[in-house]
């Protein structure tokens, strides 16, 4: 049973949002995926919301770009954290995006991360479901060891190569 | 039977939306206030934007601020045109429900009018209204020969009391 | 007759204002297309502006980028609803022109739509004709089901190919 | 033992904070309140982030103005779920806060909330430990079953009193 | 016979635009002032522009709030050139005006200056003026000096009196 | 003599201001041109503002980017009108150059035209050559007439041709 | 002999930019402090610049708001690192002065500070000083150690206090 | 043994700090440089800024994009200058970078050069080794008068040339 759904307002946001995918399959999280529009289908998207938590999921991840209501309409609905993904998108670049899923009135919050930063989403779902999971702590602990890793190997890679060796490979 | 619904996101907007009360009033048009926000009442919020043809209603103006979704989502579940007023409200003064009401995707429209402009959202109902009404669109045309006559009657008084006086009157 | 004008500042946006005279040409409604700048045709402008109800027009669509002129030049000017499209262009990536759009002062409203809105634009104008046409408001219901329709494959499509197979598809 | 910590770079932000203190009380749960800047000192903001799973943390709230390192610090140092909250301060009004904190990179995200919005990271806070918690979800459920009458009576309040003796009340 | 038209939006925009016209004062210039709306006055405004020439003008200063048509209107009626001066107003601080005024499409440039910059835009008319005068240019050279001396001699009483007591004075 | 300095701080912004040459040209005034920039040649920079006058100038227009010191540093050391071009480049896209261009102090005014505006900065200069020059207030006269025309036939092409062959045309 | 020569553009910037000396003077640093405008003096700004290394300067803190084009200008004319403080002032708050001073063209820095960041422009003069003067190392250590204590004070004070007190107190 | 650290976040910023390294080559300074990320590695970070002047440094230049930790980060932990670079990436284009860079608080100064503006970082920290050696000084003049000769040369060859041919050259 997916614990994670990943929702966003159209299938154009699906080459950012494939990320937030790809790293919960690495940690092993089952996660459901829907495109899903908050004005469009505004219906759906409530009974999205409203039957979240009997479906059994634990975190809802939404991305959205322009007006970007999915995220805060969600969070309406249900009782389970929301983390937004501002989508960028048109002349404004994900600024209206950011701004309206950020700035959300006091008593419904969205956790919102980077513009297009739906890697983060799905770190910070697992960071929460880690929360009373020592297993899923655990892969967050290797996680950033290969980050820190991979920092070191480049920083130690441009050292031995030199800048314009590096920049060039 | 109310023709225009005035609604907003909250009673703090009230200050600003009673303009389009005192407006609306003044050219004899009938309406409707009402306080509900789209994220504590969601279903309410769909209720109201649902069954608002079947009350009668011709044209919705939602106000709202910060990340202002009350309007996207009341035009996502009605037909009627929806005029959206960002109202300035908190550290980024208006530009998040402004961006939060204009960029509306492809599919359903909000007319957005200026920040705080609740006023001008009573003259786009009435312009809307006027459409098959010859005598609201009178109104409207006397409405402007008196916007007009105070304009002059301003640079005239300017050019009689000069500056000094003018600013000090 | 042409229920409804579409003018816009340049021919360079066309490309954007065109979608606008689809959406109309799809629900049937008859329109005129005009290229008039406020700035290079002033007096051009604001006879399309005063002759507008006299020839018939119920609703006027305006795009123009940079400063922006136009919707504002023609609402002073008629007392038809006039629907703004900010036009992105030039190094402000249309902020200007959504600014000089929406922020109308008090008495002479702009209804206006996204940057680079124009197929919102016709909606909305849609929608203000529909206020007194229920051939056409049912139109727009079936426009939207299909709109809604169309997520809803998106979505069938997505979760039977997966995400990888949608994307290259 | 607190399992939510609030920390805030400097005592100017505990007018802002303090929200997020009483809504933790107001669902009973226990909280430490610490004031440590990143930049004055950063040994101790380490020590305070690479200690909090041991000390029994599941969540941290960090608030902070201007450059606003101090979520994105913390974050950098433990698994836990770190919800930002951009302070208001200074020339640019809360947006160098909120970049400074919702822009974090690929691998550390930082669950950020409106600017000035402390309640809401608390809200998230609970909806976060709610996801193992019944009571606290019942609680949260309680919360905005209150916030919704909350609006009801308002609605109800305007529609009896009208506009002016409302807001004069 | 005034040659410089000073004209504004607004009765509001006169505590600014005041500056202008002392500064005209000062140098001996003939002005005359007009409040007309380019909204609300359309024809007037344009009849402005349009007799400006004939009427001996030989400058315009055109201030405005907002969209901010005002300057660029009057400059597509008149050969003139138009100094624009962007008024500080609303939710968008004069942001919005300075966009509507200098953003200006190729072919009709308004000359703007700073957001409330009504005196700098009379001391451009001047240094216009003195083009072909040289007892104006005099009359600047003087100005200028006068400016010099005034910043001198605050640089001499701050290191008389130090910063406490300059402060203080 | 050449009546009109064109001046830049780069020789990349060359690309933009020759559009400045091209217009001046065109209507027969004498310009020189010159790269130099504020920062990296302060003196000459100097010399060249300072000694404008005695030159024969008239006019300065002066053209930057970024920091965009140039056309201030040059109007506080003549008392010719100077007009500010700013330019679009690296991050900021010219709202930096804007700021720094056109947010002069009260007594050292520059005439601001849109990002990449030089065509209308030599206009300008036309403009106020044309204070007294009866002959080139005709030239921009029919210049005008030109730009009319040019939109009016684009009108007349696109209605003959109809939008989709137009846009292709 | 004054080491570093504290410069602002106008007597309005001292209220802020005296921060700056109150740092310098805890350090023991000498110090001369000058208005002098970079477009009211261009000449008297020139020579500034010029002379300061022969007067015995070793760091420039410059200071403005607006166009703020002081630091750079004085950058220009020497080869001593200049500190950059955009002020707060006007429509803009100071978002114009810190682009006209941070985004300097290559080849010509400015070191610039927050805005209104006048204390951090002195301290960063002490640690340019500091590079060889163990003393004055020495004594920014203290000094950070005692922002350090002030903080854990504070923190302290708030635990024992509690959240309510602490903020009446 | 090295007297300036560059160090990035990021291999994907050596693109840009390339620039600081060959400038200071170019000078004949010491550097060694560093990939290092503030989030991913925590306490590398801050052992590089903590034993940074035992192990000779004299100036750091950091460079970061997006919530841009680095700079303000290092400088916390060590009493060298540090000048940091903001990095234009993603949505926002570098405006995060600079505002997470520049917005430092009292008593930890970032000293931030323009976004990219790694050159200048070089400068800046060559100037500020100058302040004590006289051949690095000597240095920097020579440098600036190539910069000013190249100018000069631009002009020259522009005015031989003539703008097409220079533009085709």
């Amino acid at each position: 049973m997916p614990k994670v759904g990943i929702i966003m307002g159209s299938d154009s946001d699906l080459a950012i949002m494939k990320d937030a995918a790809e790293i919960l399959s690495q940690f092993g999280v089952d996660y459901e995926i829907t495109i899903c529009s908050a004005h469009r289908l505004p219906e759906e998207t409530f009974r999205y919301a409203n039957s979240a938590i009997d479906r059994g999921l634990e975190v809802i991840i939404a991305g959205a770009g322009g007006a970007a209501h999915l995220p805060g309409v969600i969070a309406a609905s249900t009782l389970l954290p929301v983390i937004g993904v501002p989508i960028q998108s048109g002349a404004l670049a994900g600024v209206d995006a950011l701004y309206a899923i950020v700035q959300m009135p006091r008593g419904i919050p969205v956790a919102t991360v980077a513009i297009n930063g739906s890697a983060n989403a799905a770190l910070l779902a697992v960071q929460m479901l880690a929360m009373e999971n020592a297993a899923l702590r655990q892969a967050l602990q290797d996680y950033r060891r290969e980050m820190a890793k991979a920092v070191l190997n480049k920083d130690r890679k441009l050292n031995q190569l030199g800048i314009k060796a590096y920049l060039e490979g």
